[in-house]
């Protein structure tokens, strides 16, 4: 027999399958009123949005001060929550856009029309943040979202999705349209992951646990936005003035962040010349470094990297560098070491460099310029439910238009097959 | 301690993954060269094929006729499978095609750019044809391609399989381009579909069970191509000559295929002036009926159709029939009984159309057609792989197209993010 549990989130998932069926349908317009409605009502709420934050914040004591600092809130986090709701609000609608059209010979005309995925869940870390953001940016595109977000973060994700849903009821929305599991209990997702007869994708959002946990359990297909282990190739030929640039931007601009740099490599034949300075500008700015026996043969006073570290995402002041012995073996790392989400090459050897972009399996592959710009906004797709880093439906940072599929409209005038 | 099978397996996939680098910078040329040789080579191997084949179906006895005809292969399907092969070589092919590039005002050049999947491991039925078609479509895509036929033809596999094998050798391709997973152990599937770290994609075609089976076992992004329960739904303001061609066409032309409709749905107000002269049409074709209450008031020698006839693929002269209040109830059925494959509706009402291919939520949505032209060819993709019932990546024929996925080439000149 069923859990108690087990029934109130196959209820929800029914909701939100019916609720999708009238999402799809919604005019921009309606949609675009409504973000802005949930905009103005989280500013108006907002002593209630903070009081239920300081709660969660009080109860998670020893946390670690990243990780206390992404499950803050004040005035300033929920007027960005509110503007972010605002720019998706003007953002271009993907829903029914006709991707192509043609007639075939027999006088048929096929349309492939972009249309909502259906049914989204997102599993993610304890940043209520995002809470705001995935309502906006599944409404937006049509689709019914359930959310499921740290349980250190419950308190914060109800108190925002309860402004949402009230906004929601005010335009007499379908009830399933927003949907929060409002439980610390782990096996809520355990059951989530089995109903792939009515949510249509799973994003989770977070640590390598988290992902491979989810991708194992799921039977709903999965658009994992996993780890970033970014890496820049500093190669022979490249302009080295541009490469410190670049690397210290990679590394130092914000530590914290999936797009940035973990792992530097660096040709043989520019170590010398490279290296020391790199290494004194991270050294100056509190950067650990973990390097090969040539890194520390030019810095003595650098860590041994393990094979482990090659594959760490420190998302902290801590970088591994690797002297190379040419194109290939940085090539042949990247793709074995890294996470396929961003990686950079800086040279100015055009052969070099489009080998690189080539054989490079990453979301993001960039020639002369930091890891650091691998984001929605930064691409001009406005706001982003985050990167993908699988390699199926979306890959890179993930908005709108990637929160949509297609189907073929096919207008016959009684054409039948012979 | 893994076991032998499994150590295989893993060794294979990563052959596979260690020739898809090379695989996706191989020139259009020398992919069209390779599938015309792979083309005059099974027409000069065709007696040892005919004689694996031979061997097959010998050791198949009481399979039934459909499952024989299906596994049988002679000089005319040899060819077709050479043609197809030939076809292939002459698609577009889609590896490096820019999808859309575009300046960010700080001066990067993005392109989106189409590239290989990877690994793709397809499971199918006993149908040897569709290795060549597999191999041909995976190999012009760019794509390194491990198959699982059905055990009933694994000599004809083989026999395929190793003519296709000669010419890469002849080519000197990488040996995991092409793999076939020669065992009949069903374990070896299991293992296969851990494989995430090699295999990108895994496409099953076949009955319920497997896909289930498939979708349950799979760490590894799922495909599924599923069962096609197609409906066409006669409306209140249909022109009933074009609805009783459109639906014996759906049932009658080729009834043994996922596009073929299985579920007739008319509205009330038309059932008495439409059942009577398309129910006999069917009995004359020797269609089985199974129809709801008000079917068998019109046609009392039809069978009662139970709620699993309507959740029933027959392949065969069978169709389940119901009479329906409105639009809205036939939307409701389709949506609930459905595999979201193909859906017709026959109607001279704008409007009614317009819901109905806005609400159907399937891969293919007709106006006054047959569901019978869901098919690469008649969508003019050229051959495909399947139709995917999934809505993730690929929804409907899965063409070459369909076998890549994108990233994102970033040219920089020095940029840092500030």
């Amino acid at each position: 027999m069923k859990q108690n549990l087990e029934i109130q989130i196959e209820n929800i998932a029914k909701l939100a399958q019916a609720a999708s069926r009238s999402l799809a349908a919604l005019p921009s317009t309606v949609k675009n009123a409504v973000l802005e409605d949930f905009a103005s009502a989280l500013l108006s709420n907002q002593a209630v949005i903070l009081k239920a934050n300081q709660k969660d914040i009080s109860e998670s004591p020893g946390k670690g001060k990243a990780f206390i600092d992404r499950l803050s809130l004040d005035e300033a986090r929920i007027k960005q929550m509110a503007d972010s709701l605002l720019d998706i609000a003007k953002l271009k609608d993907p829903v029914d856009e006709v991707m192509r059209a043609w007639n075939t010979p027999g006088g048929l005309n096929i349309q492939k029309a972009r249309v909502p995925i259906g049914v989204v869940a997102i599993i993610y870390e304890s940043r209520p943040n995002v809470t705001a953001d995935c309502i906006g940016l599944c409404f937006k595109s049509g689709n019914s979202v359930i959310l499921r977000g740290g349980s250190e973060a419950l308190n914060s994700n109800l108190a925002i999705f309860n402004v949402a849903k009230e906004v929601m009821q005010k335009h007499s929305l379908a009830e399933g349209a927003i949907n929060l599991i409002a439980t610390t209990n782990r096996q809520a997702i355990g059951y989530l992951l089995k109903l792939n007869d009515y949510i249509d994708v799973v994003i989770p959002r977070g640590g390598e646990g988290l992902i491979k946990k989810v991708v194992r359990a799921s039977v709903i297909p999965v658009i994992k936005h996993s780890k970033g282990i970014c890496h820049v190739y500093v190669d022979l030929d490249a302009d080295l003035n541009m490469a410190q640039n670049i690397c210290w931007n990679a590394k130092c601009q914000r530590p914290g962040v999936c797009n940035a740099m973990e792992s530097m490599l660096v040709h043989r034949d520019v170590a010398a010349r490279f290296l020391p300075g790199m290494l004194k500008k991270f050294k100056e700015a509190g950067v650990q470094i973990r390097g090969c026996a040539l890194t520390r043969d030019i810095a003595s006073w650098a860590k041994q990297a393990t094979a482990k570290d090659y594959r760490t995402e420190y998302s902290d002041l801590i970088l591994s560098v690797k002297v190379v012995d040419d194109l290939d073996a940085a090539i042949a790392h990247i793709n074995d070491y890294g996470s396929h989400h961003s990686d950079s090459i800086v040279t100015d050897n055009n052969d070099t460099a489009a080998k690189f972009l080539k054989q490079i399996d990453s979301a993001c592959v960039y020639l002369n310029a930091s890891t650091r710009f691998t984001d929605g906004n930064q691409f001009g797709m406005g706001a982003e439910i985050g990167i993908s880093t699988g390699k199926l439906h979306a890959r890179g940072p993930m908005g709108l238009e990637e929160l949509t599929t297609y189907k073929y409209l096919v207008y016959g005038s009684g054409q039948v097959r012979v």
